[in-house]
């Protein structure tokens, strides 16, 4: 037998999903009835489709009305998933925003006549200019008279609280379901590729995420939701599909419906049902293959947002979460200057916080922090919740205070508004863009849910506003100046909308550290209703991704998924420099190969023992092609012959074409219905850029090398990712499994 | 030699494009120094791609500084073609408008002081209630008093300069330059993906699409300059490209550029950028394939409206066509009994129209109307005229005006806002859109450059306002019905936007006849600015693709290309009963071979000029595949030898492989050269579901089919386009040329 190539270890991430050999090597009966791809394997899409292809065949070609109906509910089921995810995901987004503002406004008081009314439901019906009294702060409360026992009071409740709501999020993720952990995001996309991981999208992960997401959120950590609503969309699609036989035995299926809530999720977190459509066709590479799928994304996110809109949970109607208002509904060419900076200052500092991210979770994993997740989790909040409390500002308010613009009837922000503090606010705007980089860049990462967009939202919209006061202070000293010869003389008019900076500055920040172009630019109109602004927002996402591909080519979620080694192969359009197929391909020698009529049936078992890989070319001896078969189909091919345990039935020949002519029909067992009729042949002078090019656009799992009709070696899936992820300094570096799950 | 299998004639649209044998059936010199595909002719990706990457390896392998600059300058080329595209086709698209607006005004009257001024211009610098006495109506002009001698007179001008438009919209078109008829978006998707049709984008082309466009926007006639105008920023583009040698000499490169330019002609058409974007990733199925590609659309599509807006036509700065304000920023769920019936009736009428537009192009061909097409145009162009007069509106103000909420202050529109007069405003808005439903399906396919986007969204509107306009009586009538209960009890406030209603409308008809989605939806809320109420028409799309597909699978594009033959690979969702790919093969009975080592170079040579097919498979005299060869690579490899004409020489034989050491050395040629290295092989047994998806997503032209080494079939891109266009009843139907162009 040719010696081993052992890919096996490379492909399953979470070892212990590997069953266990029986001691005498042979294959345990349960392995038999369990599915047929472990956490860690990666789905063969090819071999799926045809699964699919034979089932509709089989259920269109029953005869009358039975050949009718049951196709049309097939059709039924995976509409309903859709729609039922669509509605789930909404009315959940609303609740979970209706629960964070209660938590969140605990740390400061709670309401005198029903300790479940967060602040704004406390104080509804008050005539306009009445003062609440309903509300009390916790220091009121306790009767604490003196301002500094008051304040002393107030900040220890607040910081306090903080702990214990990040704290325990941070228990229950890394108790109940570690995979709860981060934004989600680069486990979906390895998944919507073809990844395995069950575990990901279990009862449990959607339980935590959505109770651990409301509670990180409410301790003020610097997170966001976004993320990690697409992640509980998508376990609850899941969860769903276990309901139908049809979904549970065919992954390809699975995952189409997983790429609608995928979008679904994000319609929800943003309120923007299109940009979830964009995403998923952007970011998660899912729609490009498939009209169908692009379509039943698009139904999801419509419904995910009129159930958000119906459940309503502020009183507001409107579907825009930031709404922006603009001095002028027109912007002069001058200001394509500083927009154009501000997205070379995204695409650094983006660039920036990836490395940063990088950095704290590579040491995180090395140092003694991995031992204490919870205690890393508690310290990050303590000193946030400081932060936050001499600030007294949350991110989400912060960004809609940075959006607007200054109106004299609405009273000032933070006195962000105030003419002649202008150095003193760019001061401190700066300053809380560093600090929130360096807080973010340790928080995503944490074992707590957390999101990467809201706060990136936030260090951009401070940036932007700097920006937006430097030249609104410049306009207002120079007004005759020639730049500003477009704008009108006077500058009590105004000119310059600050409020607009800002919504520039987070699109350069998210172009840089996400590094998606139109799906970002739809999320942001969406989300502000910027929508005659279109135009500097799209210039200002190109500035910075062109910027921030120059400093590092991959944005955050790739950076993830290379470190964490999922088998996703990015979208990029790989170019080779002369190789061919014969410098990916494993050759002969590495590959263990059936030989169709010589390789006996107790060879055989001893092999599948032997060997994890998913499946095995089948050649005769002498060389020439035969086949390829899944080891899953070798076990039920095997198992459907029903041999004796005998030595005479072990000595028996493997035929898989017609060389089982050679041998007498006692000595030999057909095995020629486990051979996949997918099968796809290259020969291995084909450039290599053609083979990349084909795992990315068909979803292969692996190509076999022929030539002149023998085998001459194979490309796996994990090969070319390995190729397209070589650049990334730190692949792989957090490959092995956070903690386990005590219960699960 | 085996019996032919003639794809040629089915695979040339255009016959007279191909060249003509010698008489001794040699193959005639001027073609080795042709491009190397003819008009008519599909190209061979693969092969693009493989002689750009020998290309791109030879540059990068250049020495020193060499080996850096030269790649850089061939990124530099390509974005210097994507910028300036953008810009020209802004710049076109600005000065379009000025030149329709001139010409539609001269229809009813000219500027006293100055021909070249239209009636806004030559009215400027009023002050507000001063009577513009400067712009003189011809009755004015000419000095008739009487009343009935003025009308007259009036109408009389005015038909006839509608019938001189596009008369001359029409002579020149088909005297000059029978490509720039139509909308040219089917075309476009056929080039995009790989269709060779170079003179479809010629500078002929281009000048009389752009003049032709002016004249037959500024008749009256029901069409649209949506579509042409993406026609012309791809001929832009072409022209671009052929000052560089890189893009004349690569197919595959010059479709990379011309994706952009319909981008940013869409930017352009509707003022949308990112609907330009979403246009390519949607309809045109182009940036599927490579973020690059999607990346330089962005690009593109932001510059072409920067580029609009600095020119600046009409002294407003808003990229806003039909800007929409609404009695209410929100919407109540009553609503949406209303708009999903709009979403249906739009489907139906959509597919009504495509069916109207499909027999008609019919009839036109086959009767004597083919003969006559410029009296066509003026025919219905007077029938148009004689309408608009009587109703004295174009399309782009009544749609503007439909959008429009009845405002008190601002003055009524055609009596719309009129609420004693419900019934009529219906019946006439009905009554408009069946006579512009006919109209429009026979002006879409004249010999006059036509967009369909305008008049769909103007027969949308009409429907959508009269709905709104029966809700709105409805909600008048009835305040406190359980359906209105939402709504403020008074009805004067007011609770129905019949404006927002004819939005919907347009939306419901764009889906059904483009049975676009999110690009439609795009599209449209740039086109509008109705941010808050994009859920509504993402539904209402939704519905009105789901009637539509219902009741007929193709947007009118499909149906196009499909009549006309194009070979363009549907993006659909293909999927087999059962099939595999032998059924699609072409047996090796039916497939010209050169054998090899056998076939001598007479052979050959006789081979080459008797049979058009773009390669020649070869395989041993055992039937071993040995390779395949284009013939052009046949060709120039046959000139590389430089073989006296003796007959000793035509009797060498040609190997291609190590078969070659059957044969002794003076009698052979080595033309190993010539083969492909990108072959894909597959084995008939593949389902016909995969080879249909190879096909589509990797671009192929054709694959092979092997089986233990042998060759065993082929499919070519054309098999694959007719097996996706079987269901359509009229395919091919007008697959013959237009009117040969008599200069050019």
């Amino acid at each position: 037998m040719p010696s081993g190539y052992r890919h096996t270890r490379e492909d399953v991430v979470y070892e212990e999903d590997q069953y266990e050999l029986t001691e005498d090597g042979r294959i345990p009966i349960p392995y038999r009835r369990t599915a047929k791809y472990q956490d860690g394997n990666t789905i063969d899409w090819l071999h799926e489709e045809g699964l699919e292809r034979e089932r509709n065949y089989a259920l269109q070609s029953q005869a009358g009305v039975r050949g009718i109906l049951l196709p049309a509910l097939d059709s039924v089921r995976m509409w309903f998933i859709v729609v039922v995810t669509g509605i789930g995901i909404g009315i959940a987004g609303a609740w979970l925003d209706v629960l964070v503002k209660w938590l969140s406004d605990l740390r400061e008081g709670h309401c005198s006549y029903g300790f479940f009314y967060n602040s704004n439901a406390c104080c509804t019906g008050l005539d306009p200019g009445q003062i609440c009294t309903a509300w009390q702060s916790w220091g009121d409360y306790l009767n604490i008279h003196s301002i500094l026992g008051h304040s002393l009071l107030q900040a220890f409740i607040y910081v306090v609280l903080a702990i214990v709501f990040a704290g325990s999020a941070a228990l229950l993720v890394v108790n109940y379901a570690p995979h709860a952990f981060h934004t989600g995001i680069p486990e979906i996309k390895a998944i919507l590729g073809g990844y395995v991981f069950d575990a990901f999208l279990g009862p449990w992960t959607l339980l935590i995420k959505a109770l651990g997401l409301a509670l990180a959120v409410a301790s003020g950590l610097s997170l966001g939701k976004e993320g990690p609503l697409v992640h509980v969309a998508c376990c609850m699609a899941y969860l769903l599909t276990k309901l139908f036989k049809e979904f549970r035995h065919n992954e390809a299926q699975k995952r189409r419906v997983l790429a609608a809530a995928a979008a679904a999720g994000v319609s929800v977190a943003f309120g923007s049902p299109l940009g979830g459509v964009l995403f998923g066709l952007e970011e998660l590479d899912t729609f490009a293959n498939e009209s169908d799928v692009m379509w039943r994304g698009f139904v999801a996110s419509a419904i995910a947002a009129v159930s958000l809109q119906w459940v309503n949970p502020f009183g507001t109607t409107k579907l825009v979460l930031f709404q922006v208002t603009f001095v002028s509904d027109s912007w002069r060419a001058f200001e394509l200057i500083p927009w154009v900076t501000l997205g070379v200052i995204g695409g650094i500092l983006g660039s920036l916080l990836i490395r940063l991210n990088v950095e704290i979770a590579l040491y995180r994993r090395n140092s003694v922090l991995n031992e204490w997740p919870v205690l890393e989790v508690v310290c990050v909040t303590s000193v946030t919740a400081a932060i936050c409390y001499l600030v007294k500002v949350q991110t989400s308010e912060l960004v809609a205070n940075l959006f607007q613009e200054c109106d004299p009837t609405k009273g000032d922000y933070h006195g962000l508004c105030n003419p002649t503090a202008t150095i003193e606010n760019v001061f401190l705007l700066c300053l809380t863009a560093i600090l929130k980089i360096v807080l973010t860049a340790w928080t995503f990462g944490m074992m707590i849910p957390a999101g990467i967009f809201l706060p990136t939202i936030g260090i951009g919209a401070c940036l932007g506003r700097a920006v937006g006061l430097i030249m609104q202070s410049l306009y207002r000293a120079y007004p005759t100046a020639w730049i500003f010869l477009s704008c009108p003389p006077d500058p009590s008019v105004g000119c310059i909308s600050p409020g607009f900076y800002a919504v520039i500055g987070a699109s350069a920040m998210l172009g840089g550290v996400t590094r998606m172009t139109i799906s970002l630019v739809v999320i942001l109109f969406e989300l502000t209703g910027a929508l005659s602004h279109v135009l500097p927002i799209m210039i200002c996402v190109m500035t910075s991704k062109w910027v921030g591909d120059a400093l590092g080519k991959d944005g955050i979620y790739s950076a993830w998924i290379a470190m964490r080694r999922y088998p996703w192969l990015p979208p990029v359009d790989y170019r080779d420099k002369g190789e061919t197929g014969a410098n990916l391909m494993k050759p002969l020698s590495q590959v263990i190969i059936i030989e169709d009529a010589v390789t006996t049936v107790g060879e055989l078992k001893a092999m599948l023992a032997q060997y994890q890989y998913h499946g095995f070319p089948i050649a005769d001896s002498h060389g020439e092609f035969v086949g390829y078969a899944t080891r899953q189909e070798l076990i039920a091919a095997l198992d459907h012959l029903q041999l004796d345990e005998t030595e005479a039935e072990a000595q028996r020949k493997c035929t898989f074409s017609k060389n089982r002519l050679r041998v007498p029909a006692e000595e030999r067992v057909d095995l020629s219905d486990a051979l996949e009729d997918s099968i796809i042949q290259l020969r291995k002078e084909v450039p290599q850029e053609l083979v990349v090019n084909m795992f990315q656009k068909l979803n292969l799992r692996q190509i076999l090398f022929t030539h002149a009709g023998k085998l001459t070696g194979l490309v796996t899936k994990r090969d070319v990712v390995n190729l397209l992820t070589s650049h990334f300094p730190h692949a792989a570096a957090l490959a092995q499994q956070p903690p386990h799950p005590r219960h699960s």
